[in-house]
């Protein structure tokens, strides 16, 4: 079966975890709205009974699954990225959901007014919001991972079987070292096996040929992980 | 079985949605923080090699599961309250995740610089970013829920059967009519399928009696819908 991925084509956003699985698994997939444009994926989320509410989605056959943490939990047991059995298929997908909200807090360092307005439109709120990010939060969400993969008994979070959960790891500190590149340099030395987490995942020969591929769209400030200057201070 | 049901003890937040779903089915379980106090609950955070990043979490059997869409996701189709079929699974899923995005914004109408500082000391951020809030966030999520009902075909959101999304609805209608009174009256008669499923949902009976129970906190100024006046003009 051929998938069919529906995000926005000129970032990596929430799409990208879903990206970085179906590369992993070596699925044969097509980026819809990169290779069709946006209106493809526009007629699909008006069409239906079932539309989901926002990019991303992922057609496969007959169903349509939105929300990036449901995707994965569909993909994962299907391409070995997943436990099989349902408790372990319930704590990986609980990490996804708390890398969920993770990800909502480091959107809202540049939106911390709401995703309707310009991030200009709220430069001092950004940088407030950003302050209590990297002293509250980022500590908080990534030492618990950090500790996790301590006491997993392998190289990855839940163990010595890699997960989809890994593969967003690896793009939280991608997308980290890119929007705050000062403050993660700070910051990583306190999460060594997240550091190695991320090293082996760039390493694999699959990600490895994504990541030098142009089916990788490079960061921009698009995205989530942007890079203000006056936010990495 | 009888579940362990493990949140804050003085608060709905997002604990209620399980609440709510329990009492539905009609489950045997024990809110543990109200019955034996905080303790009991950091303590099982703290225990095991899959601890949960933040409550609600439940104890089934032997599992522990965290994340509120996770755990309704887990009851769901214990209990009739979803689908039992994939297909059915992964949409009722979707549904709930995007309520949960939906809650994260409702709790950054009063914490919009983040969950590490006080309201009071977010206090004008918090009024711009309610501002965008019910003029951009309110429409665009409950147009898309409001049109569901309407196109399922049922007196519920994904049809004749109910699910603990429609519990959740509920629980959104009446935390925005909480927290935002004056607010919800002038934006209420847009959503009437939302307005008649809300109603339908109190007055089914084990929700009745819970409701008018001591089972069901009051809301207040430390849950995700909080009632501030200057943020309901």
């Amino acid at each position: 079966m051929r998938y069919e991925l529906y995000y926005w084509p000129s970032i990596q956003g929430r799409g990208e975890y879903v990206r970085l699985a179906l590369e992993e698994a070596g699925a044969d997939y097509v980026d819809v709205a990169r290779q069709r444009g946006v209106p493809a994926m526009m007629r699909m989320m008006e069409a239906g009974s079932t539309p989901p509410f926002a990019p991303p989605f992922l057609k496969a056959g007959k169903l349509v699954i939105a929300q990036t943490a449901n995707i994965l939990h569909y993909l994962g047991a299907r391409h070995g990225l997943a436990p099989k059995a349902e408790a372990g298929r319930l704590w990986v997908h609980q990490l996804q959901l708390t890398i969920t909200d993770f990800v909502v807090e480091v959107h809202d360092t540049h939106h911390p007014l709401g995703p309707s307005l310009y991030y200009e439109d709220q430069k001092p709120e950004a940088k407030k919001r950003t302050r209590e990010f990297w002293h509250e939060r980022v500590p908080k969400y990534l030492d618990y991972f950090e500790e996790l993969v301590g006491k997993s008994g392998g190289a990855w979070v839940t163990g010595r079987k890699l997960t989809y959960v890994d593969l967003s790891l690896f793009q939280i500190v991608e997308g980290l070292r890119y929007a705050f590149p000062r403050h993660m340099k700070a910051f990583e030395p306190n999460i060594p096996k997240l550091h190695e987490l991320h090293h082996r995942i760039s390493v694999r020969p699959k990600i490895a040929a994504y990541l030098a591929s142009d089916r990788r769209i490079p960061f921009n400030e698009d995205g989530i992980f942007r890079h203000y200057k006056a936010l990495d201070v």
